[in-house]
């Protein structure tokens, strides 16, 4: 078996949803002469989540949604299976990164799976042409969401697009369960320090931070919340865990996580007060919640490793992990969520495809 | 700064012992004029220990105990250090590899720093012109602390070596924390599963076996504990773990660490009970717990990925880990134990060399 | 000081939220001349709600909620209280129950607070001529909810009426903690068994299912939950838990908890496959989810012991506590909920009712 | 049945371990023609190692090592029974209370079973006597086994006594999980206040420690450990607990429990630091780790309620349980070990007298 091969049966192994719906789509074959495009991390766990649409009777196109996400012996060995067309490849162009988001396009899908709406963007503005045979997509992103809530509002979406993760399923499992495990196993990954004893400070109580917060107290960690919601923070109090204010717990931390979705949780008026050697990071969507630009401006010298950038100011030293990026997917070794988590996920986004299968409130 | 430097640098600050110990070592000289031989793996932690010996006056010469585990930008590294003379390389051929440990003793050490008895060794069979003026050694490894009792039983061991493991501390932070953390950061980062909800047997409730399972439980698995000690087992019992034996185990399991220190533990008696894609790992010092022979000359068909090798064998296909090695060191992304437990683990061999810090019973 | 006021300072020192309103209410006085009539149980964490009541200007008449809850020492500490009057007794006969109820109604509440809708009930009923001037009321039973939404809908409803505990703090903590924390106590009382190394089955993966499975698991408990809502039972899967139907888990268990809310959870069908001693208990609101009318009529001996009724069936015998009543309430050591459970729900009773501190949607 | 035979049976069923040896005592015999002497608290438990003896021959002489501790109602069912005679009473006066032990030395027992050195101590004074006949005896307290040790280094020992507690599972069992889950809920059946979010001070991390702090973790409480041993300190710290000395910790606590096994450890100098309303209990077995002589004499007022002494001391109260007694015995709502702990108890020392169960280290 090829590389890409080899990656592929790894994963669906342990995604055993994905299986049965598949073995069912072979017998039913609900897509049969339904071509669908999709802009996705092309990797062995999305590569399952193809075969499963493909073996349901579709004509799949896809390509990457981030240069840098690609696996090419992925991308191969799905070149190589009936009824799909894949033209991502990793670090593209940008020129070639559009090229490939219209050769999806070209194949004029009846429906769509974005992982932050380029191809449905690029419907509404490049290739208006294609909205008269469009039935709809699904967007898996909260800012892709968030626009396209705009647009629907403005009464510019011109076909229907479901959040696929809009779901209680969706917080309960990826959430708690694949963010909490994949961002403590990037942050031991990267930094091999050990998480007993240390003190992790964990911003934010929603649904990552509780996976979070309980998994690193189950490795041993003294775990420290901060929550500006009052319920919350009672929670996070009342489940065990020390809350303070960010202000306080900036100079006991050995390990930063934020998670909250909001701005500038770790910035300037912390960074003085926290310890030699603390590690930085963010597991929530966007690189927002550390303030890294007043950093990369502002420390007198910077030292970079891999996934690791080191910042001395005052004396003291603060490494950011991944650049202040979703740590379990982009440090080096990071992997994204388990295979499990994106096993569901994609029962999500089949579902929604399948009458079959999909009744409104079933999640 | 240098890629080896930088990797000396980051272990560095979590190791506050040494970095105490050479405080004291830089003010006080105990190995002013004195030559230390060493026989480890060259890699960052082991580096920040040999820094530590020579700031307190030491010549220092060292090459590796493995050709896999040395990292040449960190041997680069410690031979721009002044009396520091590293003879280690990656992937070296046998030759070299005894030519290094020669040139390690024709600097005629007054101790010996081994890990695998090489250093030892040598002196005692090809080199035991040293003899005369050697002080005495240290061992770090189970067996070599079982030979070395056996040599001195038929007076065969001509100076005194230290056990430098045979302490509690060693238990309590290697096994218990180092062990049981890395050994699953290593199973979560070459398969990608998710920990939670998954029943992981941990075989063996010593040390490692209570790190391990109590920590796997800390993220969410299902742990059953298989022991042969009717104490031990009871203990498991009581801290609420499911105790069976393997045969039983063998059914339930999706993912399997052994930890007993004893051979054969997971056989092809247990191989055709288990789940169709069970992962099989070793967190014992041998590779000799899973019955992994017995899997290379029966399976029908045998797939290989980086640190995982897949046997098929009656219609089911079972993963080893690692070829059954330790599996926190053997998978590629194996970083070994966790910086801190590798600084107390330094403190104890610094220890027993200097009388300033040393006092009998002192662990 | 008198053991009543004895009981209720004990309490007081940790109701800081009821603490903070009382001294908030004392300079508001923002219930000067108003009357509040109440039907709780008159224990010490109820007597702190009164007081805080009092404190805030309001004339209290107060009478129990259930004749065996009362405790005739706080009964009367309360009644030496200024604007407090207080109708409770201990194993009182029906007619003094309702002659309590009527003389609260006497005093011309403008508000009522119920356990149970008593005052609601029978001013609807016996009592219409106190709708006039009836501002409004608040219930806290889920049952006494029912009824009063039916009531609603069918137009009968007179007044409004606040559901206190339709709050998603109600569920996080009564429920997770407090019914969690004080149900396993009261089991560990009455019983005297070990909870480590014991299987706990909890039926039900709602907020109290979760409290209890959890808090025993930390015991060091083995949990198998039972749960029949599928998007619950993954949740308990991906916890930790064994998951499974109370068909298979019957067998399993040494100690039951049921907490659905639903009937019929732990049956005749279940009771034969049980072990020989397995004790049998309810957390959840209403005794009908363990079917001890059965086990009343078909064991072979039955007997007595505080808060336990043992029935031999089939050569085992199987134990119920407090008749499958509320546990933490109804064995004889039980205390109900854990103080700071009530003084969140004190908060929210006040709250309801004080324009200072409440507006819409602030729980 | 009558309450002193519901009372055994209750407990009966909880203890395998017994009945299995009762069951082999009953076919072997070991103890036909032999008289033994028992000095140990008469309740239930104890009641069913009674029976166990007399079930393989003994005649069984007992009474009482505590006026307090004896349930008459056990002694009454104990009387009832063939070859047990019991002598204990409740609330007995001195005199009744020698008389009793005279009553089973007059039986001229062959071997003593002891908890608390009555037994062996008359019999080495007032009737030495009996020092001809007598084969053996066994000791529960560490302060009798001190006592006994010295006595054996003057030569003053007469027969051979058995350190019945000597033994890893003693630790293992009676001290993490008897001990660690007792001690909770007699905590919290006492003061009815919530586990879930309180900062609870465990001062020992010794097996008792650690049984405590890991429980009370596992029920949401954060755990501040106070350990003098460095190595055990660093164990705490690295097993997740916050590690301080007891300055420190006492402004932060709100229970505390002592497990120390040395005098002094809250006293005067911690007091005035503590939070109004701190909840002081110990865990160790003698009342001498609590300062309680000095509040005792120096509180401005004094309040009692059923197990928990108030003292108002510069403005704060602090609350100590059972007199600084072992708490989970001294409370009123207090039932010592779990039954399952006395089970295995209870094993130790039959094997010690039946030679038929007993070989060296085979605990």
């Amino acid at each position: 078996m090829k590389s890409g091969d080899l990656k592929i049966s790894w994963a669906r192994q342990y995604m055993p949803v994905l299986s049965s719906i598949r073995e069912r789509f072979e017998r039913e074959q609900p897509f049969a002469g339904m071509t669908i495009g999709m802009a996705l991390h092309v990797e062995a766990k999305t590569a399952v989540l193809v075969e499963t649409l493909a073996a349901g009777g579709a004509e799949v196109h896809i390509t990457g949604c981030n240069p840098l996400s690609t696996q090419d012996d992925v991308a191969a060995a799905l070149n190589e299976r009936p009824r799909i067309h894949c033209y991502a490849k990793r670090a593209c162009s940008v020129e070639e990164y559009y090229a490939s988001i219209d050769k999806v396009l070209d194949a004029r899908p009846a429906v769509t799976i974005d992982d932050g709406m380029d191809l449905i963007h690029r419907i509404h503005t490049e290739r208006r042409e294609l909205l008269k045979t469009i039935i709809g997509g699904c967007e898996e992103t909260t800012t892709g969401i968030h626009r396209l809530r705009a647009m629907a509002q403005e009464g510019k979406l011109a076909f229907p697009v479901i959040a696929v993760n809009d779901t209680p399923m969706k917080r309960y499992f990826d959430n708690v369960h694949g963010t909490g495990e994949s961002s403590l196993t990037a942050i031991m990954t990267t930094t091999n320090v050990l998480i007993g004893g240390k003190h992790v400070v964990v911003a934010g109580y929603g649904y990552c931070g509780r996976g979070l917060a309980t998994k690193a107290r189950g490795l041993g960690a003294r775990v420290i919340v901060t929550e500006i919601d009052p319920r919350r923070a009672l929670q996070a109090h009342m489940d065990g865990f020390d809350v303070m204010t960010m202000d306080e717990a900036a100079s006991r931390g050995d390990i930063f996580v934020t998670t909250t979705g909001n701005t500038s949780i770790i910035t300037r008026q912390h960074f003085p007060k926290m310890k030699d050697g603390a590690i930085l990071s963010n597991a929530g969507h966007f690189n927002v919640e550390l303030e890294v630009d007043w950093l990369e401006e502002n420390a007198g010298a910077i030292e970079r490793r891999d996934g690791i950038d080191s910042y001395t100011i005052g004396g003291k030293t603060l490494h950011v992990l991944a650049e202040g990026r979703l740590v379990n997917l982009a440090v080096p070794k990071g992997m994204g969520h388990p295979i499990e988590v994106m096993d569901l996920r994609g029962f999500r986004k089949t579902a929604l495809f399948s009458k079959v299968l999909y009744s409104p409130g079933s999640t």
